[in-house]
């Protein structure tokens, strides 16, 4: 593989061409007409257009990435993440081409991009599933004996639900059928279908992961757990490696079940097995993730492995170089997406040009990013700007570079989700570690980040007496310089 | 100490307050006339003008520094390297002040800034010397036989010398007495003074020193070797951790020694004992610097360690918080100093505008730099503009990684090290871990980088084929774009 095509763009589109450089391997970008002067354009070796904007013109378009790997002779695909990354289509069209998929087989991403399937999967090494009913039921009587045995609070779901519709949190044996009834009767009226599920619900859920890779040769190792529990919308925006919450037991057992689930479908390549944990340290599987995730830095920083560099050795046939008790986690790591999306309005996308855009530096600080100052932040795609991860000797240290980094940072032109991030590394539940998926629900308003208007008021009261007081004799004191530097840079991003 | 004061510019003063800022502590930048719209400026709480652009007019100035303290209540002085650092009155006057140095003791830099008194100290721990005389000789017979002692080759040195004149290096014992006599009377003739030493000559020698860490309860740790083999006008220019040549026992033999030294001056603080390394890996002490070096962060990278923190924490008077059991080798660290120099005129200065100025990214790159696109490099300091380090799980990918980063690396407007940083990571001597001090004088010439140049012709041959096939349809195709902007890009470097 001397040549490969990157079936994706932005920064994930740059990471993987960094690596594939040190690899020595030229590398083929391709663009939509939106993205003909993106940075992963520039640094490819080579790139081709391969048409509109909306993604099902150009990016999702399986025949015109093929078609761009025969005209270019690049002999393998990197599909990223999102786009065509877990479409078992692609990966068949791909092996019928008679290139490489840098990825797992297509029988492995059909398996896991199925709940049920990648249930049955999983279930064959007896993996912890949230604990429920199997089939959908509608006898009110059998429900209550099922929500009993599994014990309270459960969740009454609408088998053919989706979006909430027909949910239901029962916190009381009593309160069963009411809520039992309500739920089938939402479920009826919504979708023709009163069968629901009964299932354990989780209070006080944490999402944690296992990144797992797998070769040609039988070989699976894991690299330990990512934390994603700081979510907004559903989506992860804080992650980090390793947990605080784990214990060595834990996590040895929860590597355990995710090499298992990789083996079940004798995964190949980089995946990702996902898992909610409860209150008790209880896991249960949630689904496998047949790609590279988004927040796969953080583990590349406490194992020193290249993520990128071991897809590309197993696509190539390779076995994996190391065994599992060679890994050892060292340090810690923390990631922010940078989105362009406004916190004070609910996280919706706030898309424009990058006014002012510069990155912090340092000791401990990467960020992978696909912009540079002046560029627009295109309204097809997803309006992550870049990921800022920084990498300590501790948990402590980690945070502290993070706040260190985010006051480094300047964007100006369009809201980001910065001052977000820094009000979560500086609030008690996640410094104490005591957090779940319901942060950003129980403690983000978006008043938390006026409290920072305040200082800036009187920043700029202190700043006016300055200007007036050195009017006089003209001094353009670097402090004053400094300060309305400071303040031009946070009037954008904390108002 | 709630406040410091950083009593440098550039890139480490950037460097220090960073540490700084992530450990709570407020910083005040000082700055020449010169230095008015620099980063460190920018970045610090707070700045204070200290006179004109000449060194010896303000950052030189101790009792500038000093009243900077007083006058913005910074409680510590972080020195950096060069300047004051090493300067004891300096740390005397601020002993005086009632402030705190964030350094060792006037009387550890005292000893180890003289030859005599470093060495006299180093020698109450049996730390081993370049073998040869203690004092300076005349008498030919008594010398030759001190020469035969020794063992051949042997280097004569004037002890009134300096420069290289009245240094003669003599291969056999035959040729002793006529290199000697020539060696005397050009002392004589020279500094009037016909006495001389004579020490082994090492053939090939590798610079290798040793990090150290002292606090004030005593303790001592070493953080391990950096080799420093790499070097242009005897200045370093490649630095690397761990060194490629050291076996496990050598090491701990080396950081045993570097530890003793430290002790015979109750060293406390950051500081780095400098040893050469002979053929038979033999080593020799050379002195001690009594400071943060330039190349402390190949260091940070294998260890964990932030050498700042800890030079902090000292200060405050806190023990180190790890013992020397505790440290461990992880990965492997190569840095590059950027320097505004010319390596096609002998590495002079080349001082200007940086008209471009982008710096590469990505997992294992840091950059220490003071400088940002459009800013110029002052003619009054050292022509450093960044440190372009980068870290890998081994050698050989620290080195590939280089080679990436050194790519994505554009400086226009002036000349740099650059391309010479790619020579040395791609030639087979510095691959293959077998070189020594000599490496420039024996390998580059600026013919080297020439061929560079050659390819560049081919490019822009294909590229002008590609412009012209192209006219007709005017096509702009990204690939003629990109090997534009390359061309471009590399038209600078390269010429």
């Amino acid at each position: 593989m001397e040549k490969i095509l990157i079936a994706n763009r932005g920064e994930i589109a740059l990471r993987i061409m960094r690596s594939a450089k040190e690899m020595g391997i030229k590398t083929v970008a391709v663009y939509s007409e939106a993205d003909r002067n993106a940075l992963h354009v520039r640094y490819a070796d080579e790139a081709v257009c391969i048409g509109a904007a909306p993604s099902n013109q150009s990016y999702l378009v399986i025949d015109k990435i093929i078609d761009a790997c025969i005209k270019t002779g690049a002999t393998g695909i990197h599909p990223g993440y999102g786009f065509l990354s877990e479409n078992a289509e692609f990966a068949r069209r791909v092996q019928q081409a008679k290139l490489t998929l840098i990825g797992p087989s297509p029988e492995a991403m059909e398996i896991m991009g199925n709940k049920l399937s990648a249930k049955a999967a999983a279930l064959k090494y007896q993996i912890p599933m949230v604990p429920g009913t199997e089939e959908a039921i509608t006898d009110v009587a059998d429900a209550k004996n099922r929500a009993i045995e599994v014990g309270f609070p459960i969740l009454i779901k609408a088998a053919a639900g989706g979006g909430g519709k027909g949910m239901r949190i029962v916190e009381r044996s009593e309160d069963f059928e009411e809520q039992m009834h309500l739920a089938v009767s939402e479920a009826v009226s919504a979708f023709g279908d009163g069968s629901v599920f009964i299932e354990r619900y989780v209070t006080s859920p944490r999402h944690i992961e296992i990144q797992v890779l797998g070769d040609t040769h039988g070989n699976i190792v894991h690299l330990f757990e990512r934390e994603c529990s700081v979510q907004r919308r559903h989506q992860k925006v804080i992650e980090e490696a390793p947990s605080c919450i784990l214990t060595e037991e834990i996590r040895a057992k929860m590597g355990k079940c995710a090499v298992d689930v990789a083996r079940s479908v004798n995964y190949t390549g980089a995946g990702t097995v996902e898992f909610i944990l409860d209150e008790n340290l209880d896991f249960f599987f949630l689904e496998m993730n047949t790609r590279l995730q988004v927040e796969h830095p953080v583990t590349e920083l406490i194992t020193g492995i290249d993520l990128v560099k071991e897809q590309i050795k197993i696509a190539r046939g390779e076995a994996i170089s190391f065994k599992q008790e060679d890994l050892k986690i060292n340090g810690h790591a923390i990631e922010l997406r940078v989105y362009a999306e406004d916190p004070k309005n609910n996280f919706l996308p706030d898309i424009g040009t990058l006014q002012t855009y510069k990155t912090p530096k340092g000791n401990g600080v990467r960020v992978d990013d696909g912009f540079e100052q002046g560029m627009e932040i295109p309204i097809y795609y997803d309006p992550m700007i870049a990921k800022l991860i920084t990498f300590g000797k501790d948990r402590a240290e980690a945070t502290q570079r993070m706040v260190r980094a985010i006051d480094e940072y300047e964007i100006t032109g369009i809201e980001t989700t910065l001052a977000f991030g820094k009000f979560v590394m500086q609030h008690e539940a996640f410094t104490s570690g005591k957090f779940d998926t319901h942060f950003v629900g129980k403690y983000f308003t978006p008043q938390v980040l006026n409290t920072q208007n305040e200082d800036e008021a009187i920043i700029a009261a202190i700043l006016a007496t300055h200007i007036l007081e050195n009017k006089a004799n003209k001094s353009n004191s670097p402090i004053v310089e400094k300060a309305t530097s400071n303040w031009k840079k946070n009037r954008k991003s904390y108002h």
